[in-house]
């Protein structure tokens, strides 16, 4: 780890002088004490980017849901639990060149918060009211003041990838879109690979399955190549 | 790991010659391909109680969740992530001398399994049909034929905890119940340490705070004098 550190500080990559944002991990959204929704979400994926986009140079601060995989050295960690916590981190380390919004937010959130364990009673079933959670992707995408020059999100589909991913760009207001499809059968999440597809104004490119840390080299370097030298 | 499975074989405690199963961990009950609920459990107090057992000789089946704890050496590991895994795999493990049913099951899973992502759509709120899971606890304690001598069941309570174990232990015709008060507040559930009221028969016994480790020795040295020799 100090190695890590030692490379990042030293590093004079193309994102020297840069400041990026990078979200990852599922949230984890609580019903009562003990109960909670959580996703599948590993955090792999969004770890590989900070590490390669840190190995750039690039100053990284890596929000983070509570993941399966450790963070990566030499980025500043900040960890959260819920969409509302992670949603209050990234406004706070606002202003980036650009975020990676990688994290399997959760879309919705229980309408209230229980706060004795729900008991089980015969013949009854729970009703569960929920409300929406705040959609930072859109939120930071669509920032009039401040907004990052580049906001890349993700899309985990298991259906028409490339349509829902597309149609999810222009509804977010991000610049990029990064789909893949999170079917069980393709073992993507939670797994060491990863097929994406890049989804920009200049239309859809299909990746060949590679390990997540050289999708992650390939978009850090895309990322570079589109801020240019700070 | 080594010295511990020797110890397990070489032991010549008090419960040499017993099949004991303990269970552990969570279980997730799956909402969508990524989405799931879960609890808050760690499996820390089961493994102990695993790990406990074996050193007084026993034989082990140990039937887990995810747990975030490492299972204990020496002990035959099953790996389930639903209840009705988990009910699968405690049938499959009968007959044993005692049970302890330690896991946090899911009281409820979802009433249908949905096969695509549930995708977001603008102004509507997910309806999540719950049913019942299956009751394990309750099921092997009522066994007419083939119930294990002793079954212990655990309670987590945020609320009148000797009253609701109490009735527990009545409504499902187990032998004791160890209650514990999982109040996010006491750091009990994800903590090392336990503070259990256990409730037989004979009543309530209080044990004071200490380490889930020392809870497990505790539990295991009074399951071997209940069994008496094999």
């Amino acid at each position: 780890e100090i190695v890590a550190a030692i490379e990042a500080a030293l590093a004079d990559g193309p994102m020297k002088g840069r400041r990026v944002l990078v979200t990852s991990g599922p949230t984890h959204e609580p019903i009562d004490p003990v109960r909670y929704i959580a996703n599948r979400s590993s955090g792999a994926q969004g770890t590989a980017i900070a590490r390669a986009l840190a190995a750039l140079g690039a100053e990284v601060v890596f929000v983070t849901g509570p993941a399966t995989v450790p963070p990566p050295e030499g980025v500043e960690v900040i960890r959260v639990e819920t969409a509302r916590q992670m949603r209050d981190a990234v406004l706070a380390a606002l202003p980036v060149d650009a975020g990676v919004f990688a994290a399997a937010v959760a879309d919705w959130r229980m309408a209230e918060e229980v706060t004795s364990k729900m008991k089980k009673v015969a013949g009854k079933l729970p009703a569960l009211a929920f409300t929406e959670n705040p959609d930072i992707l859109a939120e930071v995408s669509k920032m009039t003041q401040g907004r990052p020059a580049l906001v890349v999100g993700f899309a985990a589909e298991t259906d028409d990838v490339e349509a829902n991913a597309t149609a999810k760009r222009l509804r977010k207001g991000c610049d990029w879109i990064v789909a893949n499809d999170v079917s069980p059968a393709t073992g993507i999440m939670g797994g060491a690979e990863n097929a994406v597809t890049l989804i920009s104004g200049a239309g859809a490119e299909v990746w060949p399955r590679m390990d997540k840390s050289e999708v992650a080299v390939r978009l850090a370097s895309r990322i570079a190549e589109t801020l240019g030298p700070a």
